[in-house]
């Protein structure tokens, strides 16, 4: 039985469930969401750290054999906390992010957006670094996920806060666009946009390569999935069958 | 000793704090933020009880004889349990901005904003109603706390937003605009461009009032204020010593 754990500050990494459940290569599914606390944007490293511990014994119960981690910004402060305490292999959307462009030229432009923690971790920037990769530019653009929380995924004000985020880049030169938060593959199409020339790495899409390029996992299963909050189950079961079409 | 307690959510109640700390009633001013958990606005009723009544237990311990619920959020849901829990005064927000309404025409035509939590709990509503108020607009607005955040209190995005929410409503028409969220009245200028026939009602004020009208508070104290919050107390500090001029 392959059971994989996903883990969520909230109901973004939805986005990322789906991309796996695409892959038919689990039996199944547990998802924690921290809708008791989230965001974890804009909270201290050892309380992060201490929330991700916390969803992984939660998520233990349930005998996973492999956990995602498909909060940015969980990802960018407790992945090797979480890999020490974990008996099986641990997966950061940042790195996988960073995987992904493994076969880009190095001297593209990149942007990277997120929320103010994972910009100012430098986690992303870092790891680039050292894939060799050396025009980046990390922008913090923190009004986005209320964007998508209230459903204004595209439209004049959408594109005037896309206007000022990045009113000092010259927008046609970037060729890399990653998007460093779960909520933000549903602003896809102002991305597209506003970025014309560049292609744009989802979180969901970059874990489900690093699986398959890393760990030799086969078969078709019918794969379940199960959903757990912290709070406002009800929400994420909602927000889950919107956007996975199953329920809870 | 008289010391005033102040609970909020985060860092806005520091609005409250700054016109509670104007009065000079009180010796002394505790403030706790639950920053590491904030915001309350999305988040289960039982949930926001369990987490004001820890608050209310950390507070005792500075030998408080006088709590500020300044998240409005906690104000709609959890005042009653506190006060069954506290051997002293617990006031509310929302009682507060509806006392202060009680010289006003009940014909008034009354604007409600806040967050998605507040304006679904009734409570400000229903308090209204019992007052004999009867034209009353409810309007929930996600937005506004992310864009004070973002230091957007006024300009072309703010007012676009602005026009979003109150696209069904004749502006002009409004008498009494209350400003159900303590980072609302950051945005107070552009509140007041949009509603030019309009009273606004802040929640700090509208404390200081309850205090004044119902409690034999006198004295010019020298009032000092101790911040504590559950996670980034630096922020808090910052923040504060922006918006107070004082040191943590």
């Amino acid at each position: 039985m392959n059971k994989c754990g996903i883990f969520d500050s909230g109901i973004g990494g939805i986005s990322v469930a789906k991309e796996i459940l695409k892959t038919k290569l689990f039996d199944e599914i547990i998802y924690y969401g921290d809708t008791a606390r989230v965001p974890y944007g804009n909270k201290n490293e050892s309380t992060i750290i201490r929330y991700s511990l916390e969803a992984l014994e939660f998520l233990k119960n349930f005998d996973i054999n492999f956990l995602v981690v498909a909060c940015n910004t969980a990802s960018a402060v407790a992945v090797n906390e979480l890999k020490k305490e974990a008996p099986f292999p641990v997966l950061g959307v940042i790195e996988a992010g960073v995987e992904a462009l493994k076969n880009e030229d190095k001297n593209s432009n990149i942007l990277l957006v997120g929320t103010k923690r994972t910009i100012k971790s430098n986690k992303y920037q870092n790891l680039l670094k050292n894939k060799g990769f050396q025009n980046i530019t990390a922008i913090a653009t923190p009004l986005f996920v209320p964007l998508v929380e209230e459903g204004l995924v595209e439209g004049e004000i959408t594109d005037k806060i896309f206007d000022m985020y990045f009113k000092n880049i010259d927008k046609e030169k970037i060729d890399i666009v990653i998007l460093g938060c779960t909520h933000y593959p549903f602003l896809t199409k102002t991305f597209e946009k506003h970025f014309k020339n560049a292609k744009l790495i989802h979180s969901g899409q970059a874990i489900v390569k690093m699986i398959k390029n890393n760990y030799n996992l086969k078969g078709k299963k019918d794969t379940k999935i199960r959903l757990f909050a912290s709070d406002n189950p009800e929400e994420l079961r909602n927000r889950a069958e919107e956007w996975l079409n199953v329920g809870g």
